[in-house]
């Protein structure tokens, strides 16, 4: 089923969400119905009607705002991410335990179903990949400007890398969520204390 | 179809070959088609008929060997980690290179579908779990005794967890492996390249 009047809304970039008048909570709204959907069934599982029904909203105003399952899908990760780039606390520790306790805060909702499927999906669906590949690639970039903004505070070593530092960030914190079963969850204190654990190995290395 | 004359076969170990007399050429060939069968397809693609048709010998001779899936699959995954038990190179940075490269070797056979199906069918089949689950966990307990060695001469920070520093070496493998696409490959001097830059970021942190 295709929005059938899109003509009748303005023109808007793509991918943004679009109708008139805008309410964030709808929005919102449809983003967390989005996210459970996604978790529980991956790509093969989600449709923009099944996201309607997931949010008790109705159809039209869904196709109000989104025409397409890939913008919706895309809007959902910009929106789950975007917390990513406010980070700023100041000093290196500090942004890389925020920048680890979110992503692993991410990795969880859903009981870890979006990540999961989203590893499979991004393999298995080309044109997928290409839509959500860059919005994914915007978290290592902002995983890349914290160690930058240490390196101006001179709190970086001479020589490291940025982009394998943040890679194994990333993927300490994406082994840990594998860890966790379905059901289970962590609790935001140890979330927190896990990042940190993880960033000071990072900064501090593990030699003499 | 199961081995018709169990009772003529000697008492053995639960999970071991038996038959005589044994041929180590065979066994490698049969382990490394076992890896094959279960690269391409996972545990819903693995039998023992599978295995004996890609390794081109007769069913009977395999069966003189393995019984189940089960026990073959542990071989298979046991005998692609035994090398990780003897990395000694006198260093914790010889030691956790050699580790590393070796575990980015294995992800990267059979085009990573080993690593792949292996994390999918552990989390889907408790019973298979149960049996390789202790095989895999063999893996960070061999990174953690090469941490332990390297307290031993000195060469660990004090507070240092071994657990953790294991952890993000082996995700660190794991993450970079899942980035080389199916058909392609790492030469073998990029891969030790690769773990050389991963070990000495892990030894020496990012920090000032």
């Amino acid at each position: 089923m295709q929005r059938p009047s899109a003509d009748l809304a303005p023109a808007r970039p793509q991918g943004r969400p679009r109708g008139r008048p805008r309410n964030p909570d709808v929005e919102a709204r449809i983003l967390a119905a989005a996210a459970q959907v996604y978790g529980a069934g991956g790509w093969a599982g989600f449709s923009l009607d099944a996201v309607a029904r997931a949010a008790g909203i109705g159809k039209s105003t869904l196709y109000a705002r989104w025409t397409s399952g890939e913008d919706l899908l895309c809007a959902m990760v910009e929106e789950r991410w975007q917390d990513v780039a406010r980070i700023d606390t100041g000093s290196l520790r500090g942004d890389l335990t925020a920048f680890g306790s979110l992503v692993l805060t991410r990795y969880l909702e859903t009981g870890g179903g979006v990540a999961r499927h989203m590893r499979r999906d991004l393999a298995g669906h080309p044109e997928l990949a290409a839509r959500i590949g860059p919005v994914l690639g915007a978290l290592t970039e902002q995983a890349i400007a914290i160690l930058r903004r240490g390196r101006t505070r001179g709190e970086l070593r001479e020589g490291v890398s940025p982009a394998l530092a943040s890679d194994m960030l990333l993927s300490a914190m994406e082994t840990h969520a594998g860890r966790i079963g379905p059901g289970e969850t962590m609790r935001e204190d140890a979330i927190t204390a896990y990042a940190a654990r993880v960033a000071d190995l990072l900064i501090g290395g593990i030699g003499t």
